[in-house]
């Protein structure tokens, strides 16, 4: 809706970084006054909900130093320049995971935290996986543990607390409902 | 896994704002390497699936100036200090829709950013919802249309890509599933 704009005053660059930019904006609001906007841009990510032949959901543990700890994702990473992100999947997938796949679809795209950071991630799921032979190589920082659970592991895993990360918990409920609305 | 742990070596505080802060740190790998994590320090936040006694999902639309767009959403806010996330919820609701609730209950948190950001979103069901008799006081720089859709065009809406807010998709999903296994 349009008078619902916030209309730019002026930008400050405050951190150009590796992965992310940050900027303060002076906006002028709808009713005519003025605020301030913290925004991080971001290049976008992709994450990939990857299904192995015996039914289980592939998921890496990984050391997340904004939480101070370990949590288990799905697999996941930010695209690079120019990449499309159906690419990014694909690499995502067979480093972090040493699986490829014969099938990869995207499922849903959403912004993570669009109160201050434009990080739209895209979700793929990836089918008819295949263990390559030579595992491919992980980002020289980048150090996973690989683990393959069960839709009713991962349900429990939600509910105990032991997975708390917005797109796995998505991936996990979709997988859910795509088997009940299969049961009918 | 103790073994996937990043170790801080420094720590540089690159900006302190209003909402997030943002911190550029050396870290050594658990191969001995070092690297840099960019990481934004965020206060947490709620968000609430609030339904209406005829079944509608309340959804408020705003201009977020990270995506340069207007877009919809769940009910959401960020915690305040010292604040309890129940508590940051019901205002928000209050604030965003004009209506409060009997029932408030947590659903799950989960973070949405772990790449880069500490965010903690905790999602909430709110039912029972009454019309406030006076509409509360939105923050001076939020503005909010709000809208009152069935479950049918929410996930419309997520097929569209007319919403795609993370939190959002997942209580769209969330409330399918629960229907579904009403109807079995």
């Amino acid at each position: 809706m349009e008078n619902l704009k916030e209309t730019t005053i002026s930008s400050k660059e405050i951190f150009k970084g590796r992965v992310i930019d940050l900027y303060v904006e002076e906006v002028e609001l709808p009713n005519g006054k003025t605020s301030t906007r913290e925004i991080v841009k971001h290049p976008g990510a992709v994450a990939v909900l990857a299904l192995t032949n015996d039914h289980k959901i592939v998921m890496v543990e990984q050391y997340r130093k904004p939480l101070g700890r370990t949590i288990v994702e799905i697999p996941a990473g930010k695209l690079e320049k120019g990449e499309e992100p159906i690419t990014t999947a694909k690499r995502e997938l067979e480093e972090e995971t040493g699986y490829t796949c014969e099938e990869l679809e995207p499922l849903i795209s959403f912004y993570t935290s669009p109160g201050f950071a434009d990080e739209l991630v895209h979700l793929f799921i990836a089918k008819d996986l295949k263990k390559l032979t030579h595992k491919a190589e992980l980002d020289e920082d980048e150090f996973v543990e690989v683990m393959e659970i069960t839709l009713e592991e991962a349900q429990e895993m939600i509910v105990n607390q032991q997975i708390f990360d917005a797109k796995t918990a998505y991936a996990v409920q979709y997988l859910q409902l795509m088997q009940k609305s299969k049961q009918k």
